[in-house]
């Protein structure tokens, strides 16, 4: 239960139909209304799961965005959008939480088909001042005088992009653009840099407490809101700026900046914001919330404060079930044996040190790995530096964040032959996270880097061969991609041709089925398949999906009919290389390439998406059938 | 002539064996070096083309670098390499200047092939920093205490990874790194945003000639050098830095700071930076300089300084032969036409705004174009933004540098199906400028992306009326993408079928070829060789290359063979695309597909590079009767 208490007896969420309703609830009724949102938060996340710990810290910021502006002639744009379930709650979606992120339900993430108050979706960080920067140079030109306001935490400010934004818009002074910093000290974990350093002594400063008390005090006494209220906090901010504020850094970029202000003090909160709004130019309001706040058990979790949680159980926090053990946990282990044996060895983070599972590595070796900040940019190049230094570093990262260092890993890594291993996790259909958490692309982009090389394992014991392999080459990129969550049962090899391992095959040799990594037991079942047809099949998994191996090219000329399966994009992929080095070998098998179709993916679970897309053993196997029974009707 | 005239009749470059021998030389030999560097930069790039401006304007920089460091076993990495001819002509490589750029000969970026001076091959900006950063936590590791130094303009300040790297440069405090800001105002045009106003104002300082004069006399009285220069220079540092110093912003990330120095000045610089290496940490030493220093001409450039040349008349400036009308120009043109019927269309350049031919358009409508720095990825989410709010913006970038925004194009423009037009100049083999520079992967790299549709003009009237129709679609990102230098006389099609224009047919249908862009001469090309061979030949020009049209489809339904001719890398590209939609269909014909090897391609001529890759009609002639006649053999 949500520390504030439950509140009056009625529900002040359920009768409120949207932002407007806020502005006629009273200081006692905004409290209740916040105690309401927190409980509302703990019981859907502790259900379906979702994100949690951000969310219960921008409870009083996101009823007070909604007080003072008005959404949506006002827009409001959340950063990196897993902190948004509030926003969600007060813009008439309240009642739809019992089916958060459910397929057919409420999208973990803003949705332009959810709500006229949604705008971005993307779920990747850094991007809000950008979008915000676009949409007031629109307001401008078309002579709007609504206000853009980009919510975006200190985590995501240590991405390039939020500081290419800064630039343009602090040269700006007419667009009405606020941007609200909501500095919680944390990505997952604590965020890192020279300017987390800075916001820390902020944070940190003693004089910052009594300072905010004697505000509050003050506003408390005044008791009159509104303008005199706005009065009070403005006589003495210049004071609290001189001696707190860390303006120094925003102002040399000729910023305004008000703050900071504790994000956990509703009033304060729209006093600043409120003030803002009088400028007529871009401003920064920075406010200091917990993430957690509300909810004990979530503050004291020293890793993520519950930053995304599975469903658990409210009282203890605790898992309701244990997660099967899954492919990061066996790149955790495996990585910390190798670092053991090469002190060459260095692991990168962008700020996810646990969720890509380096977090044993650190441990052990603290000095060897660096988290950069929500950095990937950053995260690849420095890594050809590291590698130029005589180092092979390990890049762990989301399958789906690499897009963001494309042209780093392409021209800084690349183009140099450096010795760089990427570990992509929560690779393919990821799921329930939503059309941009999907890691469909990597195998399709990376396709076109010279020279790289791009493991795909289909189960434990693979992963750590494959990671030893990568960790080996020291004279160009290489790539180790797995999907999200339980690690594929073992799956041995009854013979290795080349790179790839033969895992099933006949006397005869019909059709040759590629089962690129995860999709090796499909592979196999759809053998099965085929056989009760009385076809003959080989399943091979070619391990090294780039380049393609010979072996794949010879078996394809001994075969009828080639059909590749993997957990990635249909175009550009494994299949399409496969399609063209058999082609370009004067081979005339024909390839049918199994993927993802080249489109956004709505939320739901993992194996629904499959089923959908016809990537299932069944779905495989019919579609050889249908293309065999087609070609011999032709002959 | 170099304005500081010829110095001694003795050559002292040709005489300079290394970097090392520059330690041995006094002021006034040192002075004459500069004065040779200046004159051989004029006369090289006069001759050969290249990079004027900004090596002009690093001369003393160049040489104040390698005297104070010891490279190679300092590391010295030059940002944006096209900085670095000084550099080349300091180690070892003042008598290859005549081959610069030339096949076989100096390339216009650093080059691990030619040197064990140069590291970094890339010539996108903004990196230095990150590659500087992992080099020097390599040193650390290994126990090594050499340096690291990152020249870096203050144009590639604006780019977000540039402040990755500074946020993570700032957080450690052991690091050997020294990040020199070659501050000349500058991108090709003045360099934009807040940081750069801010630097403005330091360079405007009245407080600053001045106070740099007082230095130098001082210096200059001294007369001793080394440690009594030091030790005057120390003295007077606090009293500079706190009237002068943009500090604020650096100290405010944890980074110490020395400046600003006068960049020409080259004991000045020299002192900065064996102040800098008694820090024993990371510090950025802050140089101003004049982009075209010593060439009247170039510094009176308004445009650019000259920032790179074709071949030119050193009396005047003036280009040797007059260009024919390139793409850019058709572009330029164009662009002002829609601009004045459309008053939704913005423009977006990333601090090119000549070179992409925006420049008219701005003239014309000065608040619908907007500079965003050396930041692409603020360009395509800013234009994300635009969008959302009722505009219609055009992002105008060479196809080489949208590599750098592919999440953002990806997930913020075209997941929420926004109106932005990519115009891709430069696109395809480039040439002379290197790998980095060809814009070989767009075609693949966008064909990833769910809803984009990229168009790829065959001359001016195409580029003309694909603009047009690019600019017209409000719900869904376009591409126009087109070559570098001379726009293709005009091709004028025999039908449309669908989006394609057929540009040749016969009576029989033997072979179908799809020639992409600025491949339809080609095209026609290859049909009369095979005509010549008795073969019947469609050319298409697909014209929308994404998605593929279904009269593609069809017509290949109708041929023996299809060829596609692309200037994009032969994997994931328009002919993989075409691949794949005719399998689809359950058509056999068999395509073959040619465009660019998924290679690094060294510079030259991009007429030599196409000759090497079988990009010739001849060569995709002789390609297809192969292919057929390999395949009646089968039959």
């Amino acid at each position: 239960m949500a520390e504030e208490g439950k509140g009056s007896d009625v529900s002040i969420l359920a009768d409120l139909s949207g932002p407007a309703d806020l502005r006629e609830l009273d200081d006692d009724q905004l409290a209740a209304l916040a105690a309401e949102i927190r409980e509302l938060l703990i019981v859907s996340v502790a259900s379906n799961g979702g994100h949690l710990g951000p969310n219960l810290g921008v409870v009083e910021l996101g009823i007070a965005l909604h007080r003072v502006f008005d959404s949506p002639a006002d827009r409001i744009v959340w950063d990196t959008g897993h902190q948004s379930y509030v926003h969600k709650m007060l813009t008439g979606r309240a009642g739809q939480f019992g089916d958060l992120r459910r397929e057919g339900g409420l999208s973990g993430y803003p949705s332009q088909a959810e709500s006229e108050h949604d705008w971005v979706e993307n779920s990747h960080a850094s991007t809000s001042l950008s979008y915000a920067d676009g949409m007031a140079k629109a307001n401008l030109l078309l002579g709007k005088d609504d206000y853009v306001v980009a919510v975006i935490g200190d985590g995501a400010l240590t991405g390039g992009m939020a500081w290419e934004a800064l630039n343009n818009i602090a040269a700006d002074s007419d667009r009405r653009l606020i941007a609200v910093v909501n500095d919680n000290g944390r990505s997952y974990t604590p965020t890192v840099g020279g300017l987390a350093n800075r916001l820390t002594e902020i944070r940190t400063n003693p004089r910052y407490e009594p300072t905010l008390s004697a505000i509050k005090e003050r506003l408390h006494r005044s008791r009159f809101g509104g303008a005199q209220a706005y009065e009070a906090l403005h006589a003495i901010k210049k004071g609290v700026k001189d001696a707190l504020a860390p303006q120094g850094m925003f102002e040399d970029l000729g910023l305004k900046y008000i703050g900071p202000v504790d994000g956990h003090d509703r009033a304060a909160v729209e006093h600043a914001l409120e003030r803002a709004k009088t400028f007529g130019g871009p401003v920064l309001v920075h406010v200091l919330t917990t993430k957690g706040h509300g909810y004990d058990i979530a503050v004291a979790n020293e890793n993520d404060q519950m930053h995304q949680a599975n469903p658990f159980d409210r009282a203890t926090g605790d898992a309701l079930s244990i997660a099967p053990a899954g492919w990061t946990s066996v790149f955790r282990d495996e990585i910390v044996r190798i670092a053991d044996e090469r002190p060459d060895v260095v692991g990168i983070t962008a700020a996810m040190l646990y969720p890509v599972g380096l977090d044993a590595f650190a441990d052990k070796f603290p000095d060897r790995v660096f988290d950069v900040g929500i950095a990937e940019q950053h995260a690849v190049t420095s890594a050809a530096g590291l590698a130029m230094g005589g180092l092979h570093p390990v890049v762990a990262v989301y399958a789906t964040f690499i897009n963001r260092a494309f042209d780093q890993v392409l021209l800084d890594v690349a183009l140099h032959r450096c010795g760089v291993t990427f570990v992509l996790d929560r690779a393919g259909v990821t799921g329930d996270d939503g059309a941009s958490h999907n890691g469909m692309w990597d195998m399709s982009l990376l396709q076109i880097v010279p020279g790289i090389r791009i493991a795909a394992p289909r189960d434990g014991v693979q992963l750590r061969e494959l990671l030893r392999e990568a960790v080996d080459v020291d004279d160009a990129p290489t790539v180790v991609r797995f999907a999200k969550g339980a690690v594929c049962p073992d799956l041995p090899a009854v013979d290795r041709l080349g790179t790839c391992d033969v895992l099933t095959r006949d006397d005869t040799s019909d059709v040759l089925v590629v089962a690129v990594g995860a999709f090796g037991h499909l592979g196999v079942e759809v053998a099965q398949l085929l056989r009760g047809q009385g076809l003959g099949v080989t399943v091979v998994d070619p391990r090294w999906v780039k380049p393609v191996d010979a072996a794949i090219v010879a078996l394809a000329a001994e075969h009828s009919i080639v059909v590749t399966v993997e957990d990635n994009g249909r175009h550009g992929g494994v299949g399409s290389a496969i399609t063209q080095a058999v082609r370009d070998a004067g081979i005339d098998t024909p390839v049918q390439v199994h993927g993802v179709e080249q489109e956004f993916l709505d939320h739901a679970k993992r194996d629904v998406i499959l089923g959908r897309l016809g990537l299932t053993a069944q779905a495989v196997a019919d579609d050889t059938m249908a293309v065999l029974a087609r070609n011999s009707l032709k002959q």
